[in-house]
This record gives C-alpha cells, sequence and structure tokens, in this order.
C-alpha cells in the first residue's frame, strides 16, 4: 500500500487534491476545502466536490493499464461543506468488462459524514 | 440583455470562469481551458468541464429569488477538447415547482461542438 | 414517415407501448395509462414511464444497424399522471460515435406538458 | 422481519414482481423474467429491470410514514439477463433528512451477479 502523494494531473494540483492511495480498481485522495473553493452560499462548490470525485474516479478506472475515458458521471449531493472542512474521496470498482468499468465514488467529511455520492461509467480503449 | 460578466462565485474566479449572461430560468457562461485545467491525458478535466456547468446551473436555478440547492447532476461527456479551447455552457430551465427546479446545461466549444450535457435537479428553499 | 406501428417487443406489448415512428438517431411511441401500469398511490408508476422511454431509446439507438447496449439511463420525473392518459415519447440522437450513442428522451402527456426526461448512453457493438 | 409477499402496487402484479421485506428504509423484491419481459434482442428488457429497481426504491422511500415522491432515478446496467432467471432487488437507504431521500439499488440475478445498480432521490413530502 502506497500512502505516498500520487502525482494525479494539473487540475489536482490547483484544487488542492491529492492522490493518496492507488490500486487496481480503487482510489482515495483528499481536499482541504479552501475559500477559493466556495460557491455563492459560501459552502463548498459542487464543482470542486465533483472534481474531486472525478479524480478517484479517473486513477482507479485508469489502474489497470488500458486508458478508460470517461462516459458519465452522475453525482448525488447530501450534505454542504465549509471552508477548512477537509474531504476524503473513495472509488471503488463494481464492474469491470473488456470495453467499459463502472465505479462509486464516495465524498465524506471529517466528521465521516457523507458529503456526496457519484456513480460513472468508463469506456476503456483497447 | 447584460453581456457584462457577472461575479459568479470564488471557485469561477479560481478556474477562469466567466458568467456571462443570466435571466430568470436562464445563464451563459464562458471558460478558456488553460494548462491548469489539464487530466493526467493532456485534455480538459472531467472536473473543469463539470465546473463549468455547475456554474450557469447554480446561477440559472437561483435567478428567481428563493435559493436553490443543488440534489443531483447527470453530465455525459461526448467530446475531448484541449488547451486553448474556449468552453461555452448555457442552462436552460426545463420544470419549475414550488420546491424543485429542472435544468438541462450544454456545454459547447469554439467550434459550436457538443462538448458534455448535464442534467441538475435543485431543491428550492421556501 | 411510416406512422403505422412498429413491431418493438415483447414488453412493449405487455405495457400497450405502440412504436409509431423510427428513423436513423430517432424514435416515437405512445402509451395509454391503464390501471395495471399504476403506482400505490394512483398514478403512473415510474416503471411503466420509464418502459416508455427505454423503448423509444432503443429503438433510436438500434436504428442504425449495429447492435446498440444501453449502458445507462438517467431519468427525471416532472409531473405524475393518471389513468386514461396518454403518454407519448421521442427520442432523439444528441451524439453518435463509433462505440457509443447518447440519446434524448422526453414524455410527454395529452396536454402536452411535460412528464419526464431521461438521458440514456449506448455502447455499441463493432 | 417480514417475508410474507407484501402487496406492492397494480405495476408490481403485472410484472411478476413480489415485495418480500419492507423496513424502514429497506426493501427487497424478487421478479422471475417471464418472456413478456424480454426485449428485442431476447434479453431482460431495461424496462423490466428498472420497474424492478422502482418497486423497491419506492417501498424503502415510503417506510417512514410521509409521502415519497421520486424526483430522479440513474441506472446503470451491467450484466444481460434471460427468460428464466429470477432477479432480486434491494434498495438501501443512504441519507434522509427532512425534505428528501437518497437511496441505492442493486438487482442482482440467480448466481447473485450484479445485473444493474441504481441511485435515486425522492422529495418528501410534510
Amino acid at each position: 500500500m502506497n500512502l505516498e502523494p500520487v502525482y494525479a494531473d494539473p487540475l489536482s494540483d490547483h484544487m488542492g487534491i491529492t492522490l493518496i492511495r492507488v490500486e487496481p480498481g480503487y482510489a482515495e485522495a483528499i481536499m482541504m476545502v479552501k475559500p477559493e473553493l466556495l460557491n455563492a452560499h459560501g459552502t463548498t462548490h459542487g464543482g470542486s466536490v465533483f472534481a474531486l470525485a472525478d479524480v478517484v474516479f479517473s486513477a482507479a478506472s485508469n489502474s489497470h493499464g488500458p486508458i478508460a475515458l470517461a462516459l458519465d458521471v452522475h453525482i448525488s449531493f447530501v450534505k454542504a461543506t465549509q471552508a477548512g472542512d477537509s474531504l476524503r474521496a473513495v472509488a471503488r470498482e463494481e464492474n469491470l468488462s473488456k470495453r467499459t468499468g463502472l465505479y462509486r465514488m464516495e465524498i465524506t467529511d471529517s466528521c465521516n459524514e457523507l458529503v456526496a455520492i457519484a456513480e460513472g461509467r468508463v469506456l476503456r480503449k483497447t
């Protein structure tokens, strides 16, 4: 198990997302909610929560070798969070076939309460 | 019609998203794809495309007065874009009831080709 | 244009769904809401509305020749309908690539009011 | 725990769906795949799989007393099944607030393999 930060991508750097674990079909990342990640209501922007979910979705779905391209993601928002909160996202593979992969992402806050749930499908380049 | 940039929120500033038009049930924004918005494949990150969609979703759904809270968003990715491309998002209201609102977001590139389609629901605080 | 009923599939027969038009990337069907299609609240069952949407989704996505397999569908319910109402569904292609297709389905009632909106993706067998 | 069949609704009768367990925030149902539930490819129709998911979604979300109205459902199809297969659906509550509820539905076949996953949101009448 590797808990050293793994380089994810430019957007992760820009958002302060740190990928801390990648295994076949699994990925985990954390994001500190800084003021620039907020929305007009002063809570964490849906775009910030989604970006965190998308980073683990991408890492988990690309963990097998063949390039995986996101087809769609459905995200359900559950709890609003604030600046200073630390969010954690985990992606788990639910299905893998030759041509597609299906992943579930859970985002929780520092109280381990559910912030959002997402489900994403990838097309695998073969 | 107002084509002056409208202040959206801190994340929009951070991502370079400019809200250019807000009317009741409608919003429009643009985003230049800068290098920090890319993913590991060198194309625009799904999180960047979603953030742009989310900004117009939020602006359109909050355009009537009562606070609108995002419940869920489903996004379908259609075309990969690159650094230097300019993306445009439009949100249109498909349904508005006392307690919820439904919006469709279309993201297109500078060739006016479809990049992504999203559908989002809000809960309206009354 | 063919307005003769097109044979869809066994479930369509069982639900009273009639496919009335199929063109490349397009399909249209109608369904009379009979008592057996209702839910416990006495309104049209979500499963009935979805089945109608799925029939036009399948017809439109299989209209090009290669077999299209549904990957996912997102449906948003807008208006409740009752026994005796006549529902109409239209599927329109939003994107077609070598390996996938994206479709939008709109379901309306006899007053031409929106009942539900769905978005579906298929994988194309090549 | 009640394993006697619970009356669900008219569509369940029509599709051969049997609700076998309902607890607060939880429901379970089974459906034998009869020939009338198939699609044009000879496999179980997406509309049949969705109806089964919708029945447990509705039972679980209405298990607390206040009427729950479905807002949206996202379903991901994983495995095709055939006539004679027996499908089982389970709905589990992931979140419950005063005004909404979020549920995850899993559909499996008689080999206990995943057939589909769905996520649904309800609005609660208060």
